[in-house]
Formats: structure tokens, sequence, C-alpha cells
């Protein structure tokens, strides 16, 4: 079977074109495939498949082999597949995930893709539908008290929950004493994403993320959209800004239009390669 | 650059075909491949060379860009590479490595190799040599005290230092925290590989170990060796038994003829690729 192996900001996947192949066990596949020291190594596998809805479908398998719903650092990566490998000859194309369809902008340079724009839709602000345990209308810098500290914490739902803490030196923090007593704080009745911010000026914010169930990771695509929702509402930054991860950057942008978060990042194919599956 | 990903009980390394082929910069291309988020991702890198010695020369640098010596899981699938692709015709050949010229036996079935047996020399008992702190002839079931226990520890060096101890059940066996107090005690001035052992009869035994400078590992050839050899000293085991680690298992034999370690183990291809370097 023949394989790319593609990476947003370290977030890597083991990309496979399904359009007319065909894995049978898929779960098992991604299991083995992901595995970094008996297969090729990866955070999982997309599968790249034909959609009646859309130019493309993807399907995502994390490593454990359980069925992923969408990742911004990975639909980035299918877009540049899709295009670099004449798949399509479109730069705006759409894809189906089980997130809903995704609408992909491709900034190609030469005849390669190498940044690519995804809309991430409309955040959702309601604390019931995040979800967070509170009556307010909005979740917008309330005190949390999360071991020997309180922070003041905006809630975003991406399609996941996130909670918002700004630090003042985020290299120094320690996410992970505060980032899974946060991840797992009663007010959230299905855990959350934590982000942890400092503020560089109102165009540059930088973070780190504590992922649920992941821990810290490089990069989390929909929490840097998070970041920028959450400074954008406590008038920390503009509607655009440069969002800065472990694994490299992101820009974002909150547009006042259609109210939907436009991310834009790298898509990088790391090499080819075959197996025997 | 094409290149294979091959892995020996769990430890990856990258094959590159050096006979004709150079790497310029080889510490900073270590680093890279090795990456395994933003490149291949693997154990290290090992490059396989012509000599004037040997039927081939391997060099081997790790993930942080620094030469190893010699790996007893690497060099098993050096031979796996060399005779699966053509290079040689012959199932015994001999490899030159920065600890010496080692001979390989290759268990061919059809037309590729499944194990190796490699020679690894004569294990080295003279505390001086190991070395261990101790005016003894040989450090051979001494009392040691870690944290809150006394190991009866046998000292054996195949090459690099190891500290033998026996335990009821390794897999409760806390490693994490007696193996790195193991590994720096007073008793090693060049610090040790630490291996704990259950025996599960004269022809097996279970072992876990913690590796100087890299902590839990799947598996260490020069540990197995030194627990075969620990093993015999105490009168536990036959000269030749089945060790068996996290990553698989190996066959190790201590011949009485030439007092030689010889280490049988199974060398696996996992993918071919190719990579703008």
């Amino acid at each position: 079977m023949r394989f790319t192996k593609m990476q947003g900001l370290g977030n890597d996947y083991i990309y496979i074109n399904c359009l007319n192949y065909e894995i049978n066990d898929i779960p098992k596949a991604a299991r083995f495939l992901s595995d970094r020291h008996f297969g090729i190594g990866s955070d999982g596998i997309v599968l790249i498949l034909p959609s009646d809805k859309a130019d493309f479908r993807m399907r995502m398998f994390n490593s454990d082999g359980s069925e992923a719903e969408m990742c911004g650092n990975a639909i980035r990566c299918v877009g540049k597949y899709v295009y670099d490998n004449g798949l399509t000859d479109k730069s705006r194309i759409n894809i189906e995930t089980l997130a809903g369809i995704k609408e992909l902008d491709m900034v190609v340079s030469g005849s390669k893709v190498e940044m690519v724009r995804v809309d991430m839709g409309e955040p959702v602000l309601e604390p019931a539908k995040i979800p967070v345990n509170s009556a307010k209308d909005r979740f917008i810098s309330e005190p949390v008290t999360v071991g020997d500290r309180v922070f003041d914490v905006t809630s975003v739902s991406m399609g996941n929950p996130h909670a918002v803490s700004y630090v003042s030196d985020v290299d120094e923090f320690d996410l992970h004493f505060y980032g899974p007593k946060m991840e797992t704080h009663s007010l959230f009745p299905r855990k959350v994403n934590a982000e942890f911010v400092q503020v560089i000026d109102r165009n540059t914010l930088k973070m780190r993320v504590w992922e649920r169930g992941a821990g810290e990771t490089l990069a989390c695509g929909t929490g840097a959209c998070a970041v920028l929702v959450a400074s954008v509402l406590n008038g920390i930054s503009e509607r655009k800004a440069t969002i800065k991860l472990l694994g490299g950057d992101l820009l974002i942008e909150w547009k006042q239009e259609d109210n939907h978060v436009y991310m834009t990042g790298p898509a990088v194919k790391v090499f080819d390669g075959e197996i025997d599956l």
C-alpha cells in the first residue's frame, strides 16, 4: 500500500488515497500503521475518499483505532494532498467530514500548496452548548479556582469545548500541573481543552494547549480558534491575529460579516512510502 | 533520498544505503530524519558503507545527532538489509562498527532473512574494566542498597556496563523508581544499564531494562546478553536461554568453547520510503 506522511504544525498523519482502494479493518490498520516503533508512526491515519456531497470526503482514525471527527491540521494536509497529486485542479474545494462539510482555500506556490485556509465555522458561546455549567448567557472572563490559583476563564466551543486563560509567561507556566486540573474541573461536564495564552500584542498571541485526553500537544487548530475568539471577546486582540503554538504559527481570523472563524496554516509533505498491509 | 525503516524488538532505525551515496551533514540529517513529528521518526539512522576490513561497515547516529558505537538490534537489521537487497549473497558476513568487527549468521527463509545471530564477543567480568568500584575479582550477587531495598547485583560489561538484579514479578516491579537510582549508584563511575529479571525457568528469563541516559526501553541486546551471563554465573539458568523483553524475545547463548556470547533475534523491514533531504 502506498502512503504519504504529512504534517501540519507537527501534527502528523498517514494519508492514504482511498478513491480506488479499500482498507479492510481500518481500526486495526490505524493501530498498526500509527505505532511509532513497530509501524510507520503517526498521530493517526487519514483516508481520502469519494463524496456525493462534496469534492472529497475524509475519515480520520486515531492511533488507538477510534474514529475522530475532524482536525484542523489534518484537513489542511488533505487539501495539499488532493491538489499536489492532481486529484483536483481547483484551489477552493470542500471536504465532507464527520463534523460537517468544510471549505478550504489553498495558497499555491509554483504547482504546490504551501498554506491552506479552512472555514472553521461559527464559535458557540452559549454555556449549555459548550458545555459549561453556568447560568450566565456567556462564560467570559469568569474566575475559576484551579489548585492554588484563580484564572479568569473564557469558554468557547468550536465543535469541541475550550477554556481559555491568560498568563504572563507561557514558557514558564506549569501546564502539566494546571492543565489536567482545568481539563477535569467540575465546571465542564464533558471535560475541556485548556488553553493558556500570553499576549504579545494585539496581533500576536502565544499559547500552549492541554488537550482533552491527550495532554500537552504541539498544536491544536480548534484551540487556536478558541483563543482568538476569547481574546476578541475580552478586548485583548484584533479580529485577525497570529497564534504562536509550539509546533508553529496559525493565522486566525474571526470575520464580522459571517461570524465564521478562518484558520490559515501550513501543510507539509514529509515523505512517500510503501508498506505491506 | 531512498531509505528503509526497519526494527528489531521495536528498536527502530532508518537504514540508508551509502555504498554509493553521501550525506553531507550526518548529525543534522539524523536529527531531522529521526524526529517523530516533523521527520520520518526513529531511534536514529544507520548508514551502510563500504569497508576495507570487513564485508560492510555500519555507522549509527542517535536521534540527537551523536554517533553510537553499536546496537545489537540495529546490526541484525543491517544483515537483513544487505542480504535481502542483494548487496551480498553470503549468509555469514562481518560488519565493521565503532565497537570492532562483528560476525553475523543469517537465518534465511525463502529469499529473505528472518533471524540473525550476532557474535557479541566475550563478557568482561573484572570490576575495574566494567567499571564498578569493587576490590573483588568479580562482582557477582553482591548486596547493593537502592532506595528502601537491597538487591543482589551481578555486574557484567558487554562493551558497556550492566547491573543485573532479580525480582519476583518484573511486570509489577517499580522500574521507574529503582532504575534511575541503580543507574546513578556511586558503585558505577560511568553509570550503568540496570536489568531486572524474573526467572521463569532455567531456559527462560523475563527482563525489563533501564538504559543509561535513555530510561526504560523496549529492548537492549547487550542487556539481554548480560542477563544470560549473570544468570549462568549465579547458577540460575543454562548457558542457552530465551530472554523475554517488552519488545520481543532474544535467544542468548554463552558458549563454553570460545567464551563468546551469541545473540539470535528477529530483523523486520517495516517500509520503504523516499524523502527530500
